[in-house]
This record gives C-alpha cells, sequence and structure tokens, in this order.
C-alpha cells in the first residue's frame, strides 16, 4: 500500500531562498515561465517569472548544454545553473545556465507586451485577456495587496474574539428588499441572490456574540459607473455589547491600522513595485452627516439641494474638505438620514430623523457602511410597521430579537473599491478579477 | 473636530482574563446573556453565556444591590462583582454580584432548553430556530471547529505561497457544464451560478503559480440526502508546477496535518466539550480506484457490477476496509474514470480510460476531489472536441493554454462534509448555520 506523509521539499528553489544570499555560488534548480527573451549573439538573458518576482538566467552558447533557440516566450521551464550575484539583475542574483527541461510550450505569441514595465493597454483589453494581462507583474500585485487586505481583516478580527461564519447567497428574502435584487428559480419556487449577509450576521451575534464574513454579495443595480460592480467581495462584521455605533467605527480604525502594518511587513514588495504610499490611519475624523454638508457648502460654495442626502460630488468634496483641513485621506461621515437607511438602522434617540450609523470615506468614496442596529424586538417590529414592510419572510430573524439581543452594531467594507483607492486607480474594475458590471458577463 | 483612534481596552472582561487568575479577589466588571438562573430562596446562581463560555455568578440578598426578580433568563447584562475561585463552578471562578445593569430583555420565554449540556431537539426544530438553538454551547462548538478548519487550511496556503483570490459566482457559463446549473437573468441575458471556481483557478495558476479561494458554490442536484447541499462552502486551492497529481495529494496532506494542529492548540475547549478524538493524518493510504473496487468486493463478498462508477455503499465499505485494515480515517482513491472526470481532467497517459485525479474518503465519505488538469491548449481543444462539447464560452480560458501555463492540478474540499465527520455527525446539514436543500430556502 502506498501512503502519503504530507508535502515534501522540492528540488527546486523559490525566490525568497535564491535571494537569502546562501547559495550564492551553488548549482540550483529553478522553475518557471519564460517571462522575456532578450538574444544578444552568443549569450541571451532569459528573465522567469515565479510568483514572487523576477528571476534573470544567462545563456551562454556552448555552456548551456542546449540551443538559445529552443527556449520561447511564455513556455514554462525547469533551468539549471550557478547561482551568482549580479548587481544588475532583479533582486541582484542571476543563474548562469547549465541545462534546461521544457514543461510546456505555448501555441501562439503573446498578445499583449506582458514584461513592459507599464502595461499600457486599455482596462476593456486587460479584462478581455485576463489571464494574460495579470502576468504583468505590476498588474498581478495590485491583487497581491487585495490579498493583505482581506488577510488582515481577519487577523485582526480572529484576535478581537470574532467568529468566522459562512451564510447562504440564495435566499427566499433578501436583507434591504427593493428593487435590486437578482432574481431566480430554486426548484420550481422564487429565491433571490442576497445583496448582503446583514440579517444572518446579525442573528449570529446572539450566538457568538462577534461574527464576520468575507463573502461575495450580489445588486442588481443598473448604474454604469467607475465605482458600482454588480457582485463584490463584502467584508462584513457585526458585534455585541457596544456602547454605541463609535465602538464599530474604532473596531474598523483599529482593522485599517492593522491593514497597514501588515501591507508594510508582508507586502513591501509590492507597494513599492506600485510606488504606493498608505493611508495615515492613527486617527480618522468622524463628522456629522448634516455639518459635513455644511463645512462643503461654505467651504466650496455649494448650494445645500437636499439636506437628508448626499450626491456623489459632496461624497467627493468632503473627502477633499478632510484632505486639505486635516490630511485626512479617511473621514467618518455620521448620523446619516433615517430615511436613507434599512429599517434594522437605530435611529438616533435625539433627533428620529437620523440614525446612529456611518459611512466610512476614502478619499471622497464610500468603503464602508455602518452602525448600531435596533436589538429590541418591539421597536423592530414597530419600526417595520411604519416602514409598511411585510413580515413575512422575517419570521426567525424577528425571533432572534423575541429571545433576547444585546446592544449590536457591524459594518460592511466593499473590497474592491478599497483595493481601488489603496493601489491608486480611478475605476473599481482595476481592482476586480473579473468584473461582473451591466455588459460584463464573462468569462 | 472629533477622531476615531482605534480599539480601545473595554472597562469589562473577557473570561479568558477572568480565568487567568490574575484577577482573583478584584472587582470586575462583565457582560453576557443570561443562560440560566437557578433560584435557592437568598440566593441564586446565575450563569452569564459568553463568546469564550459560561461564566458563574452569585447573586447573595441584600448583597448584589438589586431584586434577583429583576433579572429573567436570555436577558443581557452587565454586572459587577467580585471574582472569587470556586472549584464548583465552569473554569472554577465565579462572580460573587455587586450590581447589575440590564442591557435588553426578551419578549417571550425560551422556546428551546438551550441551558442543556444536550440539546435534545429535532434536526428540523433546531433549523427552524437555528438563531436560538446555536445559543447552546455544545451546538456552536461546531461552528468554531469549522472556523479552525477554514483558519488552517488558508493559513497553511500562505506558508506554502499561495494567493487568495475571489472569483465571479455570476458567469454566462459553469465549469463543470451539465444539468444541475442555478439560472438567473442577468440584466435580460442568461446566466447561471458557478458550480466551481475550477475555469478561474486555473487562468489565475498562469498568474500567481498557486491560488485558492474559500467561497460559496452552487449545484442544483436534485438529492434529498444527508450529505448533499445545493450550497456549499467550497474550499478550493491550484498549484502550478506539479511533478504528477500525487503532489496535490501531498498538499492536502500537509493541510489536514496543520489542521490537526491548529485545532488541537487554539480549539481544545470546543474539542473536550464535544468528545471529539481527531482523526490520523501522519499519513494517509492511496489505492486506485479499481484496486479500492476489488479489495471491497473480496473482503465484504460483493459483486463488482460497473468498474467504472463507485456507489456510495462501496465508498462506505473502502472506507470501512481502510479503517479495519490501516485504522486509517481518510484514504485516496485515485485514477477515476476519464468518463466520471470533467473535460479538463488529464487522462492517465498509460490508459486513458482512468484520469491521474482522486478522491479523498473520510470515513467512507467523498470530501475532496482534485487532480492534475490538462496545461497543453490542443490536448485540451481535442478533448473538447472528443466530448461534443462547444468551445463558445470558453474562449477565455482556452486562451489562458493558448499562451502557456504550467502543468498543474488542484482541489475542491467541501468545508461542511469535513466538519461534519471531524464533529461526528451523520448529516451535513448539522455542519451548516443555513442549509439550503431542495425543501430549505428560508431564513
Amino acid at each position: 500500500m502506498d501512503f502519503v506523509s504530507g508535502v515534501k521539499k522540492p528540488d527546486t528553489r523559490e525566490l525568497p531562498e535564491l535571494l537569502s544570499g546562501e547559495l550564492l555560488g551553488q548549482t540550483v534548480k529553478v522553475n518557471g515561465a519564460v517571462h522575456t527573451i532578450r538574444h544578444m549573439g552568443e549569450i541571451a538573458f532569459i528573465v522567469l517569472r515565479k510568483r514572487d518576482g523576477l528571476l534573470q538566467c544567462v545563456y551562454e552558447e556552448g555552456k548551456a548544454g542546449f540551443d538559445q533557440k529552443d527556449i520561447r516566450e511564455a513556455a514554462t521551464v525547469e533551468v539549471e545553473g550557478i547561482l551568482e550575484s549580479e548587481e544588475r539583475a532583479p533582486g541582484g542574483v542571476e543563474i548562469r545556465l547549465k541545462g534546461i527541461r521544457i514543461l510546456s510550450e505555448p501555441s501562439a505569441p503573446l498578445p499583449l507586451p506582458i514584461a513592459k514595465w507599464k502595461l499600457n493597454t486599455s482596462l476593456e483589453a486587460k479584462l478581455n485577456m485576463r489571464s494574460v494581462s495579470l502576468r504583468n507583474v505590476r498588474e498581478r500585485a495590485k491583487f497581491k495587496l487585495q490579498e493583505g487586505i482581506v488577510r488582515a481583516f481577519r487577523d485582526f478580527l480572529y484576535g478581537e474574539g470574532f467568529t468566522e461564519i459562512h451564510t447562504p447567497k440564495i435566499g427566499a428574502k433578501s436583507a434591504e428588499g427593493g428593487a435590486n435584487l437578482f432574481k431566480l428559480e430554486y426548484f420550481h419556487r422564487p429565491a433571490v441572490l442576497q445583496q448582503s449577509p446583514q440579517l444572518y450576521k446579525q442573528m449570529m451575534v446572539g450566538v457568538f456574540d462577534r461574527v464576520f464574513e468575507t463573502a461575495p454579495v450580489f445588486r442588481a443595480e443598473k448604474h454604469n459607473t467607475k465605482r458600482h460592480l454588480n457582485e463584490y467581495t463584502s467584508l462584513d462584521f457585526e458585534m455585541g455589547y457596544i456602547d454605541s455605533f463609535e465602538d464599530i467605527m474604532a473596531m474598523e480604525t483599529g482593522f485599517l491600522q492593522h491593514m497597514v502594518r501588515l501591507l508594510q511587513q508582508d507586502y513591501a514588495k509590492e507597494l513599492k513595485m506600485l510606488n504606493i504610499t498608505l493611508p495615515k490611519v492613527d486617527e480618522i475624523p468622524a463628522v456629522r452627516f448634516d455639518r459635513a454638508k455644511e463645512l462643503v457648502a461654505e467651504k466650496y460654495n455649494r448650494k445645500i439641494r437636499n439636506p437628508f442626502d448626499l450626491e456623489p460630488e459632496e461624497e467627493s468634496l468632503i473627502g477633499q474638505y478632510f484632505k486639505e483641513e486635516y490630511d485626512a485621506d479617511f473621514v467618518f461621515v455620521t448620523h446619516y438620514p433615517s430615511k436613507k437607511r434599512p429599517f434594522y438602522a437605530m435611529d438616533d434617540l435625539e433627533d428620529s430623523r437620523f440614525t446612529l450609523s456611518f459611512d466610512l470615506l476614502y478619499q471622497g468614496l464610500e468603503v464602508t457602511t455602518g452602525g448600531q442596529r435596533i436589538h429590541d424586538y418591539q421597536m423592530l417590529v414597530d419600526k417595520i410597521a411604519a416602514r409598511g414592510m411585510e413580515q413575512e419572510g422575517l419570521e426567525q430573524y424577528l425571533d432572534t430579537f423575541r429571545y433576547g439581543m444585546p446592544p449590536h452594531g457591524g459594518l460592511g467594507i466593499g473590497l474592491e473599491r478599497l483595493t481601488m483607492k489603496l493601489v491608486g486607480e480611478d475605476n473599481v474594475r482595476e481592482a476586480t478579477l473579473y468584473p461582473r458590471d451591466l455588459s460584463r458577463l464573462e468569462p
């Protein structure tokens, strides 16, 4: 009988080992994709693309044991050679080739110049050739940073006593209701895709006190803008035993601080490659919704057209105001009007036209919506009635409150928007592997 | 201007601090849900449920500063009192109450006896009252362990150089094709929910070499069994530069070993509470599909009815065989018939009726499907043609191979099935927060 006993150390080397200095002068084996080849007569420079970066290999005729014509760009190979230090090579090392083994060959030349430092290709073309365009190391670096954001979110929340949950995306009813729902047939019954894990995460606060989820959400919004997606990854948390909705903002600030630390520590290579300056997160200003509108109206000479709504341009100007006045990348805008928030939002007891809620703006773009929720059964039932909503389909949700729930609140962060701002892009599709929008459903 | 500067240490204490011994004899504040109250005349024992477990509080008339009648089960409270050691209390400590603040009150008595050690309630009733039944500490412990499994998966793969990705769940076409697709309308176009992130993770192997995703998948299967769900969480990875599909099995074994270590280290409380013995994962037997059928036929006196299919009963007997003969909880069954595997599976060059693939059985239940994939463009195009499939909708997927791809493979693990076996349940719904099956779409 054969047995599998776990991961064995391979005989090929990865970049961190090669760059450590310990293998200099030794013969090493390395695999990778042929990123570029520069033929210079009897010498050729073959650059391999590996998951951690690029590696230069030097071919010298007669010494390499093969013909340089045998290697093509986009082939994948395993090479053998001597590791030498070389200041002009990426990472300061190169391999003097002694042998090569071709693992696979492409069937056609690359359609995009992925080896260029900046891939000057339209977003449309990049998305149409996603699995090729992301082979450009700067393009793929954006998604490594996105990984770092999600890791930071989870690691931070584990440390704060949160439990990770997995809630269903198909349901009979959705959290916010309204028209923005994708509908499907579920074994001859009408169903929808969840816009948010809101009701589920609230129900789980009564079980675990603090919960989070990182999962897709679906919104059938007909917006065709640079900041809207019809499917995106939502970083959600919900926490019980709060004193006020400020506890939620404090937790989010803690996450952002942890994110900045983790990115600096584990993703320095990508930050440098994309020339990113991380945002200031030591303290984040918080301003009331109505006050923010006034500040912007005063400073930029605008009229307040609707005191209960925030136009995208106003959001953008609030971002500008706090950058100019406080050098702040982020600003919490608090106390959103009750009309603009869902039924479960806790109204401000001091002025019920407003809620104990907030948005977080990042350079003028909403990246988070959060706040305190109603935890009292009767208050929730009354608000549902006052809005003319039906209790049907909300029975289990309401029962959760009937049988006792602590004061609680939470938030949802749009991962792609946060990534987009962090990497300095102005279209959320740049920070989405395979965006779904009004026109894009493939691949 | 107000500023938010991160998480502040609260003035209430959590269980780990209370159990550390450092606060004995001191006055502490603690919040929690009233799990049970036992009135004994002038004394009452009030047990609080907190995220880390239970905490006993002692009420003594005249000393507590309030009337014991003011507290009801399922209320949430903040109490103040002196922490004392008490051998008979859970965790060996209790709080002698000096004061209480009611944070919230229930509107009705609890419908389930959640404070009982074993909640002897039908699965149906538990699912119908999920947000209440999980307040039972043994019920919720299953989902803490589920968290541990997912953490272990991610942590292990980060350490092995994998990149986390987020792929779309709505698409024009799905990986495996076939009839088991949920269909929806996407802005007047037909669309489906993804059965698997298969095609996306393969495309991303050409970018990141190694990728993983932990996300929901959707299968419109009309099975109504104890092991099927129509929506579940799939733990997927895909890795390039493999020598054979055995590298995938080695990586999975490494994950399982890491999982066992993490659960022992960080989830010992839950393992003890559920009386769980962790499975043996130091070495996992691997047996060919055809050989496994023979072994079971010989030992248990069965006829092999179809040499190219594995019946659920055979799976179960393979589990039994390897438990009896090798004391093995897990077994890899390799070389599945080509007919039973999707188009992207790599056929065995030595006998193309079989594939370089495997399932992992856990006590006779399939918890993983994986294998090597075709990486050669022409081989893939030929197999698609031989199966009578269309290339339409697969253009970007196929282009990925046209422009070069390393030898690669991967797997998908059903999280709920793995959890179910680990916690010793026999219905996958016991390990799913909100199961979706033929009859269950709510809440």
